[in-house]
């Protein structure tokens, strides 16, 4: 089954945060400010404004995409990746492709997954390419979060950007997945939640327990590596890069000394960004995309996880 | 691409409404009263109680299927189709799996659509277990839609049931996807909705704007059947049988009155058990192999059709 990773591209909220001045307001001491920015990782986070919402940037993505690339309407897929609908009936991919002027006949497929859901989709969407007629496969996949982020809770806002990336995935390539891990635990399905009745007047709001989704992250995701390697034998020296979900400073610390990786071998955009969600594999993909890091014949590892409790890893052969 | 549907199983919101009983007590004509009969075409729907919802029914499902079924735990995926989610976020899957003691490596998927939801489950999870080392895939198709139904809105209120099924799609097999038509119209997003800050005690509810999704139906379903026709070089007199979604006795008989087919060929369950959503289709199959009227190399036309609004429409060889 191999595929071509095309073209990324995405969009952030408009608002630009530093926590560096967000973190010097609180009233902690000194020494807690210093650990604080150290366990989030971020310089800056992006925020939507009142006019923003996944709707108009999941738009942009999809419009810029078709505009840089020659896609052809007929084969043409997209599927979405999102918990940021503007409504709970119906999603929004329909209406986001009706917005960018695509004909009814292109397949639209919306998937209800957080921070792991770009490589679920990435599985679901070359699967699709191999079986059917579609040719091309948009992977749009990002969230608005902020909108329901409590500012005063500093477990998730001094964590959380609002950012959706469109991925252009070809059916025609030598890229490959060699072994894939997908799992969950419903069990801490409420670690990471938001209520249904949320009414921002009554401050229901996007709920993180920090401590133990760090735990889930710790225990489960090294062990989810260590299986896809196994499967594949493949050993960590063999992984060029590992794109793992842009979840915190600690987190991303965490997996390297687990793992012994170098900085090198961990490409990140928590720093500048913040946590993007389902945003931040393909951002961080794109930035080494970019600066040609990236070399066909190359092993990628891609490592999602949070919201369900679930996660998804995948080993890619460029 | 062959597969195999080896089981089909679904459970019902426990209290059963008699639709006559219901419409007996409006305040319009003897006249008005057999016409909007007619026009719902159901006898009895099925409301759930409070102690049940989408994840207790889910759970019996898969349950259910795990005890009639030898399903390995190994290679088992589960896609999950409904709106009917109790949290914003999570979505409702790895919940379930865990409810049913299900292990952590169990694949989940979740979508998030509506009526036409269980033909793009089926169309995906053929993929998957065509191209991936997954076995067994269950689709868990249904919603609880009553839970936001106006009981004034006559619209919904004398259509929907709760209802969800569980459909044991296996790898091995001889049933094939001969072709595949899959589309929506955003701009009609809103003609069936439910707005995300909906609070029980402010009224804000399930809203369907009958006319448009009867004007949508009837003039987009037949071109999309006609095209699928087209394509798989088949006429409607080659199919054996019609699994329509079971929107409404208006819809059903407007389909069967454009497409030229008797009763016989459109099997039904709206008259004994409502409109049941995304489960309709599995709910109506299922029937239809209980009694045998499915033979091996029979041709059946699937169509689901409905919020987004979008439609899919699919031709077995079975």
């Amino acid at each position: 089954m191999t595929f071509f990773i095309k073209d990324i591209v995405y969009e952030l909220g408009e608002i630009k945060l530093s926590t560096d001045s967000l973190i010097s307001q609180l009233e902690i001491s000194d020494l807690k400010k210093v650990e604080l920015k150290e366990r989030v990782g971020t310089d800056f986070i992006y925020e939507s404004g009142p006019q923003t919402d996944f709707f108009s940037l999941s738009t942009k993505c999809v419009l810029s995409l078709l505009r840089k690339n020659s896609i052809s309407e007929d084969g043409l897929g997209i599927i979405f990746v999102t918990q940021s609908n503007s409504q709970i009936i119906p999603a929004e991919g329909q209406r986001v492709k009706h917005a960018c002027g695509l004909p009814e006949s292109v397949f639209v497929l919306d998937l209800n997954i957080g921070c792991s859901g770009f490589v679920y989709a990435l599985f679901v969407a070359t699967s699709i390419l191999k079986t059917s007629h579609l040719k091309n496969i948009i992977i749009v996949a990002g969230d608005t979060y902020r909108k329901f982020i409590d500012p005063e809770d500093r477990s998730t806002s001094l964590l959380f950007s609002d950012a959706v990336s469109g991925t252009l995935v070809n059916s025609e390539g030598s890229t490959e997945i060699l072994e894939i891990d997908f799992g969950g635990n419903g069990a801490n399905y409420n670690d990471i939640s938001l209520l249904k009745n949320f009414d921002h007047s009554k401050n229901v709001k996007f709920k993180m327990d920090g401590a133990k989704v760090f735990s889930f992250t710790n225990s489960v995701i090294p062990s989810s590596i260590d299986r896809t390697l196994l499967r594949s034998s493949k050993k960590v020296s063999d992984i060029s890069l590992f794109f793992f979900h842009q979840a915190s400073g600690i987190v991303l610390q965490t997996l390297k000394s687990k793992l012994n990786l170098t900085d090198r071998q961990v490409p990140e955009t928590l720093t500048e960004l913040g946590n993007t969600g389902s945003a931040s594999i393909p951002i961080t993909l794109s930035k080494c995309l970019s600066d040609d890091s990236v070399k066909i014949g190359d092993h990628l590892l891609l490592s999602g996880f949070g919201i369900g409790l679930s996660y998804g890893t995948m080993i890619l052969k460029w």
